[in-house]
């Protein structure tokens, strides 16, 4: 298998206000191709998709009750500190659930954490070792 | 918020298990910065990382207990049917759990879901309308 992937999906219970938070909160705009039952963000060489928790269950097959910790994050790495604490203060103004302020981490970053609105998990980080060329694709770590 | 995201880190009960897991089932190779505590892979522009699910969910002060149904995906989507049932029969020669054996599904595509160590579902999928370039991003959907 090639050393890649393609698409994440966050299960949700609400599609338009799941949709609503990436668009409002993140600034991100969804594909055309997005309709009443999937929303799809075209990211850096990959797709983030939101799509019914019950449905996405459904097409794998498996039971969809699930509750505490889901076991996952997702990181957003920002350029530097100071955009980490500009987001937060964006997010903060406009009431995003804010599960961890940012501060200085033990590996040598500044990182806190969001929950989308089906407490997906977002890191929002800023790490020195990590880099990222001007298209914001990670190219070494 | 650029529209990307930098690293998808999935909690994990056995580091050593489950890094191995991606090196013999998926074929991947671990990046040099990976130690004892923490894997990565280098994927297409992103990383994964595996790492302590208890360690996870301290790191973003949130109750480490949790159950069932993880509410995401994540897909790797190949580049014809013929390569799921190849990635398929591979993984069913070496006993990985197979959630759902790959079938035509109501959106035009061809598509399975195995799981991990942990349960986190991998869909393996062709999808007709999904635009890769040589390197495998995602351009178009």
């Amino acid at each position: 298998m090639e050393q890649r992937l393609s698409i994440i999906t966050l299960g949700v219970r609400d599609l338009k206000a799941s949709t609503l938070f990436y668009e409002e909160q993140f600034g991100w705009s969804k594909l055309d191709s997005s309709n009443e039952d999937i929303t799809f963000f075209q990211l850096n060489g990959i797709l983030l998709s939101l799509y019914s928790s019950k449905k996405l269950a459904e097409d794998a097959r498996v039971n969809s009750s699930g509750e505490g910790f889901k076991c996952f994050t997702i990181a957003f790495n920002a350029r530097s500190e100071e955009e980490v604490d500009n987001i937060f203060l964006k997010m903060r103004s406009r009431q995003v659930n804010i599960v961890k302020e940012p501060e200085k981490v033990f590996w040598g970053g500044y990182s806190g954490y969001i929950a989308d609105p089906d407490d997906h998990l977002w890191e929002i980080a800023y790490n020195p070792f990590l880099k990222m060329d001007e298209k914001g694709h990670v190219v070494s770590a």
